[in-house]
């Protein structure tokens, strides 16, 4: 059996799992928290950071998830031209130029929407608090301008579901996924203003009723519960 | 001709000017102050972030040095078995699982390596600078903290150095462009403390010394002038 060594509400992590959720990969799942440092886990991997995946006969893991995903999509690239249906689609679609958008749209949403909202608004809300040593209450000016970030986000989510099919392209991608990740971190902890952005919001509820994104919404996390329409299909 | 738009001192664009130089594409450079949101770059890249590469007759532009390693890495893997010496190398080379090795490593200099290191000690040092209300002298106890970082980062570059031929296996590959294009900013800040990391320096001296060096060697910024031993092969 494969593993991958995760944390719930991690995007990176969710992004991976949707990523073997769509690909029908079976793994287990391990959960670690990335602040704790352990000894152990580093010497997995020395970076600390999740996701982690060891294939099972592989001799070293797959360390974070831009090793992962690009390993997943040299799996998943057919190229048949009569794929039936249910097959896996290609994590990374199109040609070369194709490719390279998908990849900008992964990069903005694993580097700059991580940076500005989703790294900002776990530490504040989920990560701190799950320390021995607790902060208090999050900050209210600094939730403020996360949730400015966020808008700014939203609307380049809602800008790009308006011209294309998916958020890449015509066809779907691993960028899907790996906002879709970020978002339902986001959303888990009740932030996403959804009845602003109704373009996003439809483009949201179609990945959210996918079969591989089952998992996630069933995700709890002790001491921080989802938000009331977090699981709902129909929010 | 193709164009990159680059700024003289990011990482990440002189990692897409090694790759390049490597590859024997030539590009036109266009300097870009990515801190100053030109509009006219927004519209080209609405990250705001660097590099960006023009391809001759392409529509749309390669956005953020993943895209555009990973574009280059399409076309710089011949699967013939008898290339010649002087033909370009592949930017991931090996099978699937060295390639995850390689992209492990980029991940770490262009994402930890970056966050810890090149980007505070470039905000610290040069963009702060460079801005219209330039601020102070650098923090002391700031500068002291990426300094322990640093050293940390070199430890493993040696340790790497040290039990294989290239940081990322036995062949040359674009984790080293990417960690040699992070130092080379670093050190034209005169902040890599070689005479503590031996085997770092010796790893190092073999990038510095190729060709493709050159340009990156070549670098002035108004105001920053580089290190003495910056583009001395025999430093």
């Amino acid at each position: 059996m494969h593993t991958l060594t995760h944390f719930r509400l991690c995007p990176f992590s969710r992004a991976a799992r949707l990523a073997l959720a769509e690909l029908n990969i079976e793994v287990e799942l391990v959960e670690e928290r990335p602040w704790e440092w352990r000894p152990e886990f580093l010497a997995v991997n020395p970076a600390g950071e999740l996701p982690v995946l060891q294939m099972e006969g592989a001799e070293i893991p797959l360390c974070g998830i831009y090793a992962i995903s690009e390993f997943l999509a040299e799996d998943s690239a057919p190229v048949q031209e009569d794929g039936d249906a249910d097959e896996p689609f290609p994590l990374l679609p199109g040609d070369r130029a194709q490719r390279a958008e998908v990849r900008r749209l992964i990069d903005w949403f694993n580097g700059k929407f991580n940076r500005e909202v989703t790294h900002e608004l776990l530490q504040e809300k989920v990560y701190n608090r799950l320390q021995p040593h607790a902060a208090g209450t999050p900050d209210v000016d600094f939730l403020r301008a996360i949730r400015t970030n966020l808008r700014y986000h939203m609307s380049y989510i809602s800008y790009l579901a308006d011209r294309r099919r998916w958020l890449g392209g015509e066809e779907l991608s691993f960028a899907d996924l790996a906002a879709a990740a970020h978002l339902s971190s986001v959303d888990y902890l009740g932030e996403v203003p959804w009845e602003e952005f109704a373009v996003a919001k439809v483009w949201y509820a179609r990945l959210k009723s996918r079969r591989a994104f089952r998992t996630i919404l069933a995700d709890r996390v002790p001491g921080a519960l989802p938000a009331a329409h977090y699981a709902d299909l129909d929010f």
